[in-house]
């Protein structure tokens, strides 16, 4: 549950602005990557923390920073780009909620990127946040590996106008990534939610109950983070800052609120799913209990008044008249039997089994 | 369950605006139909995929595409039209949510044409494009076969306004269509949810609740196809495009957005009637089954205590006063119908069966 | 259940604005009556559908058309008054969901009269349509026999201010008769529902749950009737139309907006009485069974380990020390009630009856 | 359930502004009150309903009218102070929906004044309508008592900035004790509501099912009442008319918004403590039924095969080993020790009791 | 409960704006403390109640003020720095709603201090106001003991930029420690519901049901209070008062918004686990008593025919032909065998058990 709310304790006091690394230490150095580029040429080195960040005017540059927890690097990066110290501070806290934020020199974006972990059955996130301005972004994520290949492929290979554009156009690629794989978590978790469909129409099981609640739990998991991207969005989409270029790039960013408006939605539909399982399991078992109690009910109802003539006829009255009579036996089990598919065929005709 | 969440997995990291098919090819070639018209005339002619469509000063265009996989054919038209990279790309991308986009040089809206197929119990959905400026409108469906032949019977016969209007009224025109069929597909939907009422209230049994579930997941699905239409005709409303003519064609589009909130009323008071007849059902259900529980539980509650009578007289002691005597037998049968039927007044006093 | 859903079916394709009825014709022949009148008389003649209406300078005109069948009297009409065809076309559609239009030469108002129909114990709908402009008002229901009579009175008498204001007024006068019959409705049902407390509380029977829903699917379908006259009036209050004097209208519009507001609580208030019914029912139900089940699974606790004790005298062991004793009947006997009386003992001391 | 509607029907088609009382008449002839006063000073004089209502140059006024159903007093208020017909009617017809409504003249506020009467256990309503311009206010209630001595007593010994501000002031001054006395209710009635917790969790009875559902209901009531004064107070605060001195006045009017805010969350609060009630009551009840049924099925469990094997023994089989065998009937004891006591172990184990 | 509602009751009448402390009073004499600091320099000096509080130009003050409930002293206060009387009868009434106020010469806030009580169980509040202008800030709170030592620490050492900025920047600095705080309750109560789950899963008892009410119950309590406080930080957002530095300042109070609004998010989120853990706890207690059921059921329904057949065989015809035969009795236990047997396959295979 630890997921659901990073701690903020350690934080309690601190001046505002103070660089403070808040989570789990990933990797043991950062890893720096420089990529600039223009309409002409596209170069990527890669960084130690030590080295200097080159200046390169006329091209765009995206640094791309793996590993928050270096706070000489961060105040080096912030005082070099001119960044507001507020943002640094949320880049180094782990446990911040999506959000877009104007500053004067720069733009700020924090959102989470998700992944399925198939071992633990648990989804799991990892904060990115982007600082950019006219001609340069900035990205900060946790650890090694993440979603955004296909942009940098994009840009090595002169794809697209990803070069010909400013770094907001840069910024919507990445969350473009981001939002795609936002999709393709959701497509995963909604195929294991429609393989329980079956299992819960077939002989159920208590275990379902809880795989039911694991997936709500996760579900919810990913609607607490995503849906503040959408009014990330949003705030990109009104905002009238220079460094967004309106004509140019708010298509793009339009097309991705729809994008995020549809995932949400589809969201809402597997729990609407999952609780429409659920109603179904409580329906199935309780139809099967009731069949259960039923039945044996009907049996015993049967045998209980049969059992009473029985004990009539071994009772040892002295003068009693139909057990000397030859027959008697045989019409005993024939009152038996007689009796028994009378109340058969009434509980039938019922409807009662 | 794949209906409710259309694959772009596939998509993941290509550049925005990439003309790639995403869906179900449905069929071999593309089919494209140019009907061009003006107040004085009206002219049909059906082209193949490579034959080039023409252009028709004074008159209005309509190009009617069906089939969505040529990549060649869409980049063709693309050009020739001048339309947006991201419109395009979203006219291939079967998994989009209904939305009104404007752009520089034309508008852009996507929806669903939905169709209840009887066979599979199913709605199924097919995306329709339109993207429209002063004197063009183009239409990308999936497959052949939609509801467009009487807005094509209004352009051959002269009826209406149709001809002597701009694009933006044949878009109206092709959508009122579409709103006329979710309707006519509700009250389709709607009679059949109204035949399971009776089935409820008479001896149900559990395949209503699956079924019940079922409509529920279809008025679900419709739920969230036609939910965004609404907001796609508050966004013509809103719009202030020189290529919507206010005075003349909003009025239609105001009366379009009543049809639509109409339509989402009646698919709320049907998911209503669902949830009420489910629990219809529940409450029928316990109360049948409280009732078998009942009589038979009164039925062994009466037979308990006679065996034990029956028990008491047949016991082995040496010295039992009343077996000796001559009218035991009768004077045991007497008090077996007084006990039984004191407790049958008792229980019938109460109200108990 | 079509009550909630107007056949729109047979309207599929048509273009815009045809006039056709659709609808279930009430009547044979409609009936037109027109009111003239200014501050300083009135007059109201009969029309049969050929006549035709009379243009009276300086004076309001009325023209109250009952039966929305006869297509060439809309179609004289509509031209006569230079009404938008848009209008028209919902005149005659029976099945459409209140609203205000604003219209470049008149207004246009179309909502629902209700009636509660004591036989079949439903609600029933009439379609009332409004088009106004500055001196003029055409009013379409679809049968004979209104709620207009305090208004044609008023009218015929010269109380109150109705022959010196405008064509505005008297929409407000007939739609505040409208909103009155509303709220004699919500109180007719009202004091149905209120019965209903009783019989819940007391001994209550099955019936009571499907009267319940009854009830519940009546408020359902007048609320979803009613509801978008609330929207309606609010579109009167913010449209700057020549043809509503604002200084001296508006504030009745205002008071009416009040008045449909409380109606809608009232509405509201209803259902939750109802659902708190529902829930009362099914604890008292539940209540009631538990109080049998718990009485009968006692009285059987008690008498099946005493048939146990009457089986152990009665087994037939050569050495049974007991059977010759011969007051071991009459100890028997005392065993037999010690045993009973302790668990009733006990069972009361636990509160369990 | 009167209480939640009051009867609109006998106005069923007056002419709109007709004074015509609505309501009970609570009392025979209306008393009334002046109050005059400025910086100065300030005097109170008792009228009967035909004296003439003085006017006093310099000096606010504040009319307070009990008893509404004096139409001619009515009308001659309504004439000296010059006050819109529509405000009048709404003042004689005590079914009003608490609103805020500006006229050109004068502004119009009604609200309602309850109280809890411990005798019915029920909250009762009292309609008060204020009406004020620059220096007069006139108050109409219903019946004698209010919460208003507070305010007569500051007018009187001349405490506060009472005397020396306008009608606003006053017109704030009485809202804000009909506040306070809100808040006082929602106190009263949640110490009582408080009290059922003890007795819910302590032996429920049935009787507390209603006693939680009357309390839902009284709050629902006070709700329905109480949530439109929000909107009043926010029609205040928007308000520009000249007769609210913003400045002075409008810092009162926000701090009373505050208020209402608080105390319709509390009466929220309230609401779902009581359905959290209902949900432990349910609980605690199926806990206990779970718990009888429990023991007594564990009961009938252990003895029913010990019948059985008393059964088996009390056989006639011609041969039967063992009934001759000298200890057979302490054997027969010994296993039946055994057996109960086997099971009553294997419960126990398996945490059945 | 009564934390839920502080009591008003006894201010009842007074006038708006009469100092009169409503609350407990928690301590004997105010404690004052008089902070003053410029860039420059920094100072700190406690004051009793009696002595005058210092002028300081070209300084900022803040005044902590703990205990409300010395009428004379507030009345100092309010005198010497032009306190708003609606302001001060706020900070002494201890039952406010979180809210911010602006008054010409002052900016008004007030908000509670939460806290977790391990003894009582219980989240404790204490009110804080702030009131600050320019360069003076005065923050009164109930008792002694605080979560501001950070910000007096930052202050006395200088860190930060605390000591440059005015007096919004102070207010930002409490309001973050506060927040920090809320957070930190959070987590606190956060983790002691996750140790509910394991007990919930794992054999619950009935004490987990009021334990998960009392957690929803403070959960519910703390939303109540944390909530206002996100309208509160909007109103700082929006407001334009001179006293907030727009340019320097607002950022933080947008950061702290986004605190806010991750709090409260995490509120929600564990009121769901909650009521999923409830939901969790009803599965599993309601599958505990059905397995019970079923299989005491079951365990009955095989005696009870078997019992039968030892009583057919216990009675006493004359005529009863299997008694004789030699080796009967062996069959009888055969045919007992068999028939449990079968009843045994059959109930299994049936998935019964």
């Amino acid at each position: 549950m630890a997921r659901f709310f990073k701690k903020r304790t350690e934080n309690k006091g601190l001046a505002p602005g103070a660089l403070v690394f808040i989570g789990q230490k990933r990797l043991d150095k950062p890893i720096l990557n420089l990529h600039h580029y223009n309409g002409q040429g596209y170069k990527q080195e890669a960084l130690n923390e030590d080295s200097p960040i080159g200046d390169f005017p006329n091209e765009n540059r995206w640094l791309n920073v793996v590993g928050l927890h270096d706070s000489d690097l961060m105040d080096r990066i912030q005082k070099q780009f001119g960044l507001h110290p507020l943002a640094m501070e949320d880049v180094m806290n782990t446990g911040q909620r999506a959000k877009f934020e104007e500053f004067d020199d720069h733009l700020f974006i924090t959102l989470k990127m998700l992944q399925f972990n198939e071992e633990t059955g648990q989804v799991q996130s990892e904060q990115l946040s982007l600082l950019f301005a006219e001609d340069f972004l900035i990205s900060f994520q946790e650890q090694e590996g993440d979603v955004f290949d296909p942009v940098r492929h994009r840009l090595s290979e002169g794809r697209g106008m990803i070069r010909k554009r400013g770094a907001d156009y840069l910024a919507y690629a990445l969350l473009d990534t981001i939002v795609d794989s936002y999709i393709y978590l959701i497509e995963h978790l909604g195929e294991k939610i429609d393989d329980l469909e079956l299992r819960v129409l077939d002989n159920p099981d208590e275990s379902i109950v809880s795989e039911i609640n694991t997936y709500k739990r996760e579900l919810h998991f990913v609607m607490k983070l995503i849906k503040p991207v959408k009014d990330l969005i949003a705030g990109i989409l009104r905002s009238n800052s220079p460094f967004i270029h309106g004509k140019e790039t708010l298509p793009y960013f339009k097309d991705l609120e729809g994008l995020i408006l549809h995932t949400l939605e589809s969201v809402d539909t597997y729990r609407n799913l999952l609780s429409d399982y659920l109603n179904l399991y409580h329906t199935t078992i309780s139809s099967k209990m009731n069949d259960i109690m039923r039945v044996l009910t009907i049996f015993s109802a049967i045998f209980i008044p049969l059992s009473f003539f029985a004990g009539v006829y071994g009772t040892n009255f002295q003068y009693f008249p139909e057990l000397q009579y030859k027959y008697s036996y045989f019409i005993f089990w024939g009152l038996i039997l007689i009796v028994a598919g009378t109340m058969l065929w009434y509980f039938r005709r019922k409807k009662w089994f």
